[in-house]
């Protein structure tokens, strides 16, 4: 028999490089792998529902795993907290159909972006939020945020990824993307069906730029025209991302 | 001519041992100290409203300083926070009147504690709020903070210092004791017109012992009249703790 466990994660991305293995610097996935090999005595492979890069956070990252044996969730995450350090917490394990997978299952994500604005920076934000010392108009960034909406080509917004490959189609759907201003700043709330490498970033940094005057509000549209990645803002630091949740058909999580 | 200088400092003490200068370990009255030292050019003593142990939070630290000269207080700001490690902030310096004294001065200082009951801990909380781990009656919480309100002699509440002195008078008055309830946990609000040394982490120590039916609601008026610190609760720890606010009169801070 083949058991499918699905895991909701959260984790403070400040020292890590990222979620996925790499040769250099520890990564999430690396340790939760590790762990579990540990409690299971066994090596499993741990899938993301996709890769955070390193500095960014998680509240819902979803990763799911194969194992040749039932086991307790409610026990299995206990030991597994247990040994994790305290900036990765495994808030659930759930037993999911076999046709569950985190990553081609995934139908819907939302990422937030943290944004400060105070002259001084407040020192409890400094690793979960950008802080942007220019002047930032947010009329300007309400309005310029709405041209992201609906779906679009984003090519102009992704980056190539570190083995130099960009998505082969770039269409996604933007569901939502809001502005809620909070203590001393905004987070944006971002809702796709899916998003390219850097996308979040990279909107978000076109977003300043546009805010603080540096581009116009009509580059948005020449942007998803001409697909050009060097259109676009620099893209906004990665520790102002937090992955929020991933959502999925129920059919792949419920039995 | 002196001057009187105030500053409204935030920090995040996770990293310290504490506010004031001691042998061992890096503290923020030295930080602060030694980066005034550079930009000013001479020594200045950096006296602050009173202590924060190590591992204690700040949003609205008070100390002051004397100087022999004017300066610009908004480029000492900058230059001083371009100094300082990014989790310690200089929010304000303001000109005082001499007879400002950081400590001397106050009238009522505003500390909170918080508190999470998540299972999972959760991991952006971990410095920053005490991970409860028994049941927590929050009704009963409620009930036994009332009993901390308003002026009685808090010698059960204190420890001693590490120069093993007590203070001598330990009357001092709570004026607002509030359970305010936040994302998977509580915020308790201590207002008071002085705190002796550790006594919002014993208080807070004896509410958790209560709420988790380890002690008895009636054992607090027996601890005010004892003033035994051995029929108080264990102190919760310093991670949990910010200093918020430190109120003085209206003639020490304008000219």
């Amino acid at each position: 028999m083949t058991y499918n466990y699905r895991m909701i994660i959260a984790y403070d991305g400040s020292k890590y490089h990222g979620w996925q293995i790499q040769p250099n610097g520890q990564t999430i996935q690396e340790i939760l792998q590790k762990n579990l090999a540990i409690i299971l005595r066994k090596e499993v492979l741990v899938i993301g529902s996709g890769r955070t890069d390193a500095g960014v956070h998680a509240l819902g990252q979803v990763a799911n795993f194969l194992l040749d044996k039932s086991v307790d969730v409610f026990r299995l995450r206990g030991s597994l907290n247990g040994l994790l350090p305290p900036d990765i917490r495994v808030k659930e394990i759930i037993e999911s159909p076999l046709v569950f997978h985190a990553q081609y299952s995934a139908i819907r994500k939302t990422y937030h972006y943290h944004l400060h604005f105070d002259r001084v920076q407040d020192p409890f934000q400094r690793l979960y939020s950008f802080h942007v010392k220019e002047k930032i108009n947010i009329d300007l960034l309400k309005n310029a945020l709405r041209l992201f909406l609906g779906t679009h080509d984003f090519t102009a917004f992704a980056n190539e990824n570190h083995l130099g490959s960009a998505a082969t189609n770039a269409v996604r759907t933007m569901f939502r993307l809001d502005l809620i201003e909070q203590n001393g700043g905004v987070r944006l709330e971002f809702e796709a069906d899916g998003f390219l490498y850097r996308m979040v970033r990279n909107i978000t940094g076109t977003l300043l730029e546009i805010a603080a005057g540096k581009k116009s509000i009509e580059d948005v549209p020449k942007c998803f025209e001409k697909k050009d990645r060097r259109l676009t803002g620099q893209a906004a630091p990665a520790l102002g991302l937090f992955l929020v949740k991933v959502d999925y058909p129920i059919d792949h999580l419920k039995f």
